[in-house]
C-alpha cells in the first residue's frame, strides 16, 4: 500500500478537505496513473452528500480522470510509462457475464465497480476516486487519450462525453437526422458537440433564451425555446431523436410531442422519479422513452478516438482542488460553463 | 342515403337506445356490409360517455365489425357479394402521407377517420359505428375474414386483436422469447393467445391469483402474481418484452424491473396520465417504455390471416343489442370474459 493525498469528506454534511488514503501497489495487470486533471461531475456532489443513500465515508469523488502512466504491471501490454490515459466511471467488472461479453461493463450483472464508492475487492473497503494524486486501475479499464487534444479539457469526456456519445451511437444517429438536445449543461453541451460532429441537424432545446448564442457557438444549428408554445408547435412531430439531459424531473409530454412517429427520447440525466407522462403521448405515434447509462469501455475508447479525429473536448473552467467546495455549490446552481476541471497540481503541491 | 337502424346515444349521460341513422349509397370504391356481429370495446364506453372530451352526438359506437358483403361499387375488385369481411377502428385516411405510405394509416398525418365519431367527408357530420345493421366503407379499409374461424368470436380481433398482435410484430417477438402480458382483459387475453402462437415463453402477469387457471387455458406457460414481491424478484431482469394492457394508470416501476437490458415494455391500454416512473428504472439497463396503437390495414389483414392459420379467435360472451347498457356497466367493472359481442340479428328484428 502507498499513502497518497486526496480530497474527500467524512460525512454528508462536511466540506471536502485534504485527507490521506491508501492505494494498492500495482498487481500484474494494473496501471498506476499520475493524475493530472479530474472533472467535477454532478454525481460527485450527489455521492458526497449521500443523496442516493449509499455513500461510504471517507468518500473521495472523481470519475473523470486524465493522467500519465507512471508504472505498469508485468502483465500489461496495452500501456507503457508516459502514455496519456483516462479513467472514467468504472474501474472493474466481472468480465464474464453477458453484459461484460457485450462490452457493456456498466451493466455488469455481478455489479460494476464504480471508480469511487464502489466495492474494492483488494482492500475490502470502498474505492477512492480521482480527487487524488494517483490511482491504480486494472488495464482493461484504462483508456488511451489522443495526444492531439487539449488535455485539460479531456477529463469530462470520460463521463459527460461518453454518456451523450453512447446515446447517439446506440440509437444510430446519422448525418441529416434532426436531433434535439434538451438542457444545456455538462451533458447537454457535449450532446450538441457530438450531434453536430456526426452531421445531424442539431437543435438545442432549452427554457432559457439567453443560452441561444452559446448553443450556436457549441454547434447547434438552431435553438428552440421550450416555453414558446408557438415555436414548439411548429416543430411538433419533426425530430428523429431527443437527447434529454435535464438532471431533474420535469414535464416530458411537450418534448415527446416533438418526436416523429417511431422515434425515441433518451433520458440520461434525471435519476429520480419522473413527472407523469401521458400514455397517449407515446401510444399516438408509437413513440419511445428510453434510458442510457454512460457507456462500456470499448465504446468509451471509440468516443475518445472520435474526439481525437474531430478535435472535440469539453468547455471547462479550471479550478484548484482547494476551490472544490465552492465549485460544488456552483454546479448545484448550474453556474458553470460547462464543467469544472481540477488541476491536480494544486493537490500535489498543497 | 339509406336510413337504417342503430343503437346510439344523444348525450354523455343517456343510455344507448334504438335510433335511425343514414348511410351513404355506395360509391365506386365502396363496399356495403351487412353487419352480423360487433364487439364491445372499452373505447365505445369512453366515447359514448365523452370521457375524452371529443364526442359528437348522436354517437353510434362499434369498431369491431364482422359481416358479409351485400354490394360493391363498380370499381371494387378485392371483394364480391357474400364475402366474409371485417372493419376495424379506421374507415378512411389520406392514403398519401408518409404514414399511409408505410401502411400505418392509424398514424395518418392528415388524421385518420375513426369508424365512429370521426369526420365523415361524405356527410359533413360524424361517422357512425357498427352498432347498426349495415355500413358502407371504402374498399381499402375492408378486411377479408378467414371462413374457417368461428365468426361470432372474430369481431374483437379487429381492435383488441390487432392492438396486441401489432405490438408483438413491431418489436419482432419470436419463438423462445420470454414475453410478459400484463393485465388479463380484452387486450390481455389476446396478447396471451398471440404470444403463445408465436412460440414465445408466455407469462401472464396479474394482480389476481384467481386468474391463473384461465390464463393457462388461454396459452400462458406460467402466471406471475405482481403483488408477490419474492416471485417478482425471481423474474427480475429476465423478460425480453412486456406487453402492458392495463387500461388505467399504475406503478410501472416493478414491471420495468422485470425487463432484460435493452428490452421494452409497450403500453397499449392506459391512454391517460401515467404514474411517475423512476428515471433510474430505464437508465439502469438502458430500457424502453414505448407505446403502440392498433395497427395499419395491411398488418390487420396479416393478423387475420395468422388467426386463420392458427385458429385464433377471442373468448366472447354473446349479447343482444338490447343488453348493451348492462354490458357497458359490466365492462366498466371488468366483468366479462373477455369481450362482449353483439349479435346484430337482435337489432334487425327489433
Amino acid at each position: 500500500m502507498t499513502t497518497i493525498k486526496a480530497y474527500g469528506t467524512e460525512s454528508p454534511t462536511a466540506d471536502l478537505e485534504l485527507i490521506q488514503i491508501e492505494r494498492r501497489n500495482i498487481l500484474e495487470n494494473d496501471v498506476k496513473i499520475d493524475i493530472l486533471y479530474c472533472g467535477v461531475c454532478h454525481s460527485d456532489i450527489h455521492s458526497a452528500r449521500n443523496d442516493w443513500g449509499n455513500a461510504k465515508y471517507p468518500l473521495v469523488p472523481g470519475h473523470e480522470i486524465v493522467g500519465r502512466v507512471l508504472e505498469v504491471g508485468t502483465g500489461v501490454s496495452k500501456f507503457k510509462e508516459g502514455d496519456l490515459v483516462g479513467v472514467g466511471c468504472l474501474v472493474d467488472s466481472c468480465q464474464t457475464c453477458s453484459a461484460c461479453e457485450d462490452d457493456l461493463e456498466q451493466f455488469c450483472e455481478k455489479g460494476m465497480v464504480g471508480t469511487y464508492n464502489g466495492p474494492n475487492k483488494h482492500t475490502g473497503k470502498q474505492t477512492f476516486g480521482g480527487y487524488s494524486t494517483s490511482i491504480v486501475v486494472r488495464e482493461e479499464f484504462v483508456l488511451l487519450v489522443p495526444e492531439n487534444l487539449d488535455i485539460k479539457a479531456v477529463a469530462p469526456l470520460l463521463c459527460a462525453g461518453i454518456t451523450t456519445f453512447s446515446s447517439l451511437n446506440h440509437w444510430n444517429i446519422k448525418k441529416g437526422d434532426k436531433v434535439g438536445v434538451i438542457g444545456l449543461g455538462g451533458l447537454g453541451h457535449m450532446g450538441i458537440k457530438f450531434a453536430h460532429a456526426i452531421g445531424a441537424e442539431t437543435i438545442m432545446i432549452t427554457t432559457s433564451p439567453d443560452k441561444a448564442k452559446d448553443a450556436k457557438r457549441l454547434g447547434a444549428d438552431a435553438v428552440l425555446i421550450s416555453k414558446d408554445e408557438d415555436e414548439m408547435a411548429k416543430h411538433k412531430g419533426s425530430f428523429d431523436f431527443l437527447l434529454n439531459t435535464v438532471p431533474v424531473k420535469h414535464d416530458m409530454n411537450p418534448y415527446i410531442q416533438l418526436l416523429k412517429r417511431d422515434s425515441t427520447m433518451v433520458m440520461v440525466g434525471a435519476i429520480e422519479p419522473l413527472e407523469p407522462m401521458h400514455g397517449g403521448s407515446i401510444i399516438m405515434g408509437r413513440k419511445r422513452v428510453a434510458g442510457s447509462l454512460i457507456g462500456g469501455i470499448k465504446e468509451t475508447q471509440e468516443m475518445l478516438d472520435f474526439c481525437g479525429e474531430h478535435n472535440i473536448v469539453s468547455d471547462v473552467e479550471m479550478i484548484d482542488i482547494q476551490e472544490i467546495n465552492n465549485a460544488f455549490d456552483r454546479v448545484t446552481k448550474n453556474d458553470v460553463k460547462y464543467r469544472f476541471v481540477i488541476d491536480m497540481k494544486s493537490l500535489k503541491t498543497s
